[in-house]
């Protein structure tokens, strides 16, 4: 099942995608929900983030392919033992077909990090791996936008990985899919495939991500954990195109902008 | 005036403090909001966590004192140039009387950080310090507990200032309290001072730290800004009672508790 979250007229409202159509939903998407009966065509209606989550975590580093690339930023120079969360601001996200905005003063400009998130379903503390997955209610794709100057700079990501829009998810909630069978997150650019990574190689799985960040947080339904990302990514430029593929779950467009650089600012 | 935020049987209101009581009000307290009529005595509700924040942001060091105990925790050996926001996590939040849960696999035991709170009013994104201080609504107090085992350990603040329970704030806003006048942050542990700042000394000050996140990152109103904390702070122990009083804010009182550890876990 494909849940939905989108803006008909002036109302933000749920649904279940089918085919090309939305067919809208009442009540919680993590507890009952029934038809209203209304259905809308896919391109009448603008698609959102499909969740507001409360809070976001990123795992740290998670595919031992983006080691070399990463330890040139962050110093780290081996996978850890255990996960490194850490909060991607709500503040940055946007949902599919939104633009992705280069900040006017930013450092080294943006790159992208394609990724696969799970939405958590139900409270979760104190629960074991197993516990874990079925702590999820489905997935959905992510770009993980990264401002390398600020990453090496700052003591943490609050900018790096979140200044505004730099949190495009989208553009559903897949609940069938299951990372653990293995499957392909690609990221292109303007149509050129620019990143390739599996959901099977994550060195901590959403299991063991859930469960290790539960010990000391409460996550509540609606909570995303970001996959991490591999490899070495490009920078985005303004007029770009980028999409998020994750294979089973469905695609992630967004474009790139770049905010004017005010006259006269101190 | 003083905005509370409190239930009184089951449902969650807000309202203004006078003197014992405290007066409903309906609608928004970032907008218009007009008295209902009904008053409670201030013993007869129980105070919330005064808003509910999207997001929390700690500034980074912000205090001379506090230099040379973290530099033994983190590794920084002077004052920054610029902020060092971080997240803290909004899991965290708990209210006045609430009781701060020692987890049972706590490293190196918690500790109270006295602080001001800034808590914002309306949107801020690229303001300047001067529009950074108009943007802020009122002050609470916070205590921002930490767990120096993790603070070590972690590339984070995740969880060693954000388990649950880890971000007491309370007991109201206070709209007329001005930090530039220069008001004393103390802590009390079991009745005996333990910590004192004053605000004057922030080395970034709240209007700072405000146009700074604001550069990159949309604050909204029920955002708080931490003001950071000085001196070298003690552990706290079951049963203790720790109170942040900030001079012209008020009083936050919560006890200490410990998590059972389980029986049996992995």
């Amino acid at each position: 099942m494909r849940i939905a979250r989108f803006r008909h007229g002036a109302r933000t409202r749920y649904g279940i995608v089918e085919g090309n159509e939305v067919a809208e939903v009442r009540g919680s998407i993590f507890g009952r929900s029934q038809p209203t009966g209304s259905r809308y065509p896919l391109g009448e209606v603008k698609l959102l983030a499909p969740v507001v989550p409360s809070q976001m975590f990123g795992p740290g580093l998670n595919f031992a392919e983006h080691l070399a690339h990463a330890s040139g930023i962050t110093g780290q120079t081996r996978m850890a033992e255990t996960p490194n969360p850490w909060h991607k601001g709500v503040n940055a996200l946007i949902g599919p077909e939104d633009t992705i905005v280069i900040p006017y003063d930013s450092q080294a400009g943006i790159q992208y990090e394609g990724e696969c998130l799970a939405v958590i379903g139900r409270r979760a503390r104190r629960v074991s791996s197993e516990e874990g997955w079925a702590c999820i209610l489905g997935y959905t794709c992510g770009n993980d936008v990264s401002e390398r100057g600020w990453q090496r700079a700052d003591r943490s990501f609050w900018r790096a990985k979140a200044a505004d829009t730099f949190s495009p998810i989208g553009p559903w909630i897949e609940t069938e899919f299951d990372p653990r069978r293995g499957s392909y997150m690609v990221v292109r650019l303007n149509g050129r495939e620019v990143q390739r990574a599996n959901t099977r190689d994550m060195h901590f799985d959403f299991g063991t991500l859930v469960s290790y960040i539960s010990q000391w947080v409460t996550l509540k339904p609606g909570d995303i954990i970001w996959s991490g990302t591999t490899g070495a990514p490009e920078n985005m430029n303004r007029g770009d195109v980028v999409e998020v593929d994750v294979e089973g779950v469905g695609v992630l467009r967004n474009r790139v902008g770049e905010e004017r650089r005010p006259r006269s600012r101190p």
